[in-house]
């Protein structure tokens, strides 16, 4: 019926994305015949999701063929697909890294990139792709998502496609004015984490006046008796008077709005504008959302683990709402879609430039992922939210590119919450002195960190004038 | 002997510069038969100056004719070259705004530009040039001279060339190490104010060795000695400090560093990086600025009004260290200069847009004013202070042009020392309510300015979870 692929997931023992990919797979019928190499450092893990992937497809009775690999090359090797969903250190790393930070004063740590063991691995993973599958689409879906294609796309010439689910959120702004999300007509652009509706309508009607409406008459009560989960901030307060001010409703993980330091100064101000929990990043939002997902996983690996278990009824086969399938199939199988993806701007997005990539609409067939021009975004947009947001990402992957200490110094003094020089040393000092951060202490230098300018006594000045 | 030209001088009544400008003509023998119609809106200041000039000019037996006026367009009908001088307000808005922003936390004012009145003088100005004199030069020379030149480039077919003469700080390094500063070979560039030595050399040496030098073994004995005054911040311990950080160092009034929020948190810190008056921008530093200042205009006008004294006793006849007369000669009779100005970059720095005005060498003559090309400015200079200089500029100016009240929030926003949104918010409230901004209140519309999303019963988290 259709084309059957090598697939080589790397980074595959994350249980929850690795369901989700065996259930959509097991779904799409034009994939029957393929091969799926996981590759994984944790061979726990991995374990698992092999045994979970190889019973699904055989209740389902579906030709798919699973296997596990400890070695990356073995899923590189001739796969028409890569899927990257690694994340080195995991959450681990993330949180001790920010539990340090916030002892000098950063809460919920430090607002950029530091873990550059991400684009360490991006990198020599487009190189080695160069060598054993020239010709395979990388399917980037970890984070940092934006940063890291942008990086991989200037640095090699493997075809390479960003994909995040966050866009959902128009769905549940639809919901929220009472029209069908299957209906809607959208548009959300910008750059991944940070996009933005350009297009929202119902039966060719202009949806905007009935956000606004809703604003007007609804939004208090929605937030007064708000009582939802972590991740449910699409209609929160924040995103609210962050459209308010910017012009355009913030979709999906926009609506946490990081470009906007001053929702996140402390937990009682994140209460204010995302409720009672905080927002998905607040310590508390957070927390809750390490701990389902520890359930989660501890929950998939009991059943792929238990014999008597059906893995098809304790995880039935429905779709996901995740892209990586259906990308697939259209580009493997010449099947037009359109489809939300990452990929450079190339003229897109106008006032953005060409090799930065951009998040928008794209038709995706088997000559490749061809994004739908959007012209140049509002220049309120530009100015409050996007000029800004891209400019951070240049300097700070110029600064992972170069190792220069000072540029890493002058990005964490641009984090809004740096208060002096000292402090920001002090955080440089101890984001390389982090026992798995040996590498980019390496890549920074060795030489003492602290700038020592010496002793200077200080005058009284009343007594000097 | 040269061509006698009409030069028309808006805001004419600064003595100082007045004075330094009637010096510099009654020595420039290629401009002798030339008329200056010098324009204020003050008949007192300007009755000062048409004295101190006539006066001047006719003790030194020079042709040239200086008359007064207070209408603009009387300077400015068949002008060869036009000087802008204005300062909409002069330091007494400036200073009254400051206080207001004291009193709500920012420690010496905010950092961003915000008499958007001399952006309306500005505009203004070139759109009357187009009509009395399209031909003429317009020579700015007050601030702010960086996003002003930018603006009127953009906004008027009008020629534009800025001059400042804070390039000058390359002596006062040369001195420091030894060599006679007529002798070096330089090359300062970037935007006005935040220039930066890209070259300096004796007899073919680079002398950023010497500079290293100097550093290591002098200035912490400059430093520990320091008793110079407010100007004095080319040698500070901040410059340095920033030099070391960014890989050049900054000349002239970007050794005031403003890109660098933390050497200008507080007087103490201000104090350890500048020495005992805190530098040019602190309380102490500036408030001796303006009280010289004073005492100069005072005696200037002393002088000027006493027709027993000779002015060119009081003043004697000595060139200045401005570049206007310089560069309208060149212009005016072919004399082919090398000057230090600020024209649109048109390609010069290459990793600066087109059409920004920038600051660096041109030779100027008689077809115009050719800037050097400079080639792309480091990545690290960029990334740390240029990048974000030019957005923070380029959102400033889209602030002005679009009248938008979220764009003057988000400035605000910007400031490093905002702590809350709420502390922004009372600053563009206090800033459009201040009694001389009643045009920009207007400009930014006249709703209500707190955003106001209601009340929100913050419940116990502990309780809830």
């Amino acid at each position: 019926m259709g084309r059957a692929v090598k697939i080589g997931v790397v980074g595959a023992g994350s249980a929850v994305y690795a369901l989700g990919l065996v259930r959509d797979l097991c779904l799409a019928e034009h994939l029957y015949g393929s091969r799926v190499t996981f590759m994984d450092i944790d061979p726990e893990r991995l374990e698992v999701v092999g045994q979970l992937a190889n019973r699904y497809a055989e209740e389902m009775g579906v030709d798919l063929a699973f296997e596990t690999t400890g070695e990356r090359a073995v899923a590189l090797r001739d796969a028409d697909f890569v899927i990257n969903t690694a994340l080195a250190g995991g959450h681990g790393w993330e949180e001790s890294w920010r539990h340090e930070a916030e002892k000098l004063g950063y809460y919920r740590g430090l607002r950029l990139q530091t873990n550059f063991h991400q684009y360490d691995l991006m990198l020599s993973l487009v190189r080695d792709m160069e060598e054993l599958c020239p010709d395979a689409w990388l399917i980037q879906s970890s984070n940092p998502l934006f940063e890291g294609c942008t990086l991989m796309t200037r640095e090699s010439p493997i075809e390479v496609v960003g994909l995040c689910h966050g866009f959902w959120g128009y769905r549940r702004l639809a919901e929220a004015i009472g029209v069908p999300s299957d209906e809607v007509q959208w548009q959300a652009v910008g750059v991944n984490h940070w996009i933005y509706l350009t297009q929202f309508r119902h039966q060719g009607v202009d949806l905007y006046p009935r956000i606004d409406q809703w604003i007007e008459s609804e939004s208090e009560d929605y937030w007064h008796e708000f009582r939802g989960g972590y991740g449910e901030t699409q209609l929160s307060r924040a995103a609210i008077d962050h459209y308010l001010h910017v012009g355009l409703m913030p979709i999906g993980d926009a609506s946490r709005t990081f470009s906007e330091w001053y929702y996140h100064t402390d937990l009682e101000t994140k209460r204010r504008w995302y409720g009672y929990l905080g927002g998905f990043d607040s310590q508390i939002g957070w927390s809750r959302y390490l701990d389902r997902l520890a359930e989660r996983v501890q929950h998939i690996h009991d059943v792929a683990l238990d014999p008597g278990v059906r893995v098809t009824d304790a995880f039935p086969p429905e779709r996901t709402h995740e892209l990586q399938v259906p990308v697939m199939d259209a580009i493997a199988n010449d099947r037009p879609g359109v489809y939300q993806v990452n990929v450079p701007n190339r003229g897109a997005i106008e006032n953005i430039a060409d090799d930065v990539v951009v998040e928008g609409k794209a038709l995706v067939d088997g000559a490749g992922v061809h994004l739908l021009h959007v012209g140049p975004l509002p220049e309120k947009l530009m100015y409050t939210v996007l000029y800004p947001r891209v400019l951070k990402a240049e300097k700070e992957l110029a600064t992972y590119l170069s190792g220069d200490r000072d540029m890493l110094l002058s990005c964490v003094l641009d984090d809004h919450q740096t208060r002096s020089l000292e402090q920001a040393q002090q955080a440089v000092y101890r984001l390389l002195c982090l026992p798995w951060n040996e590498p980019l202490a390496e890549r920074f230098g060795h030489e003492p960190l602290e700038c020592d300018l010496g002793e200077y006594d200080l005058p009284d000045v009343d007594e000097i004038l």
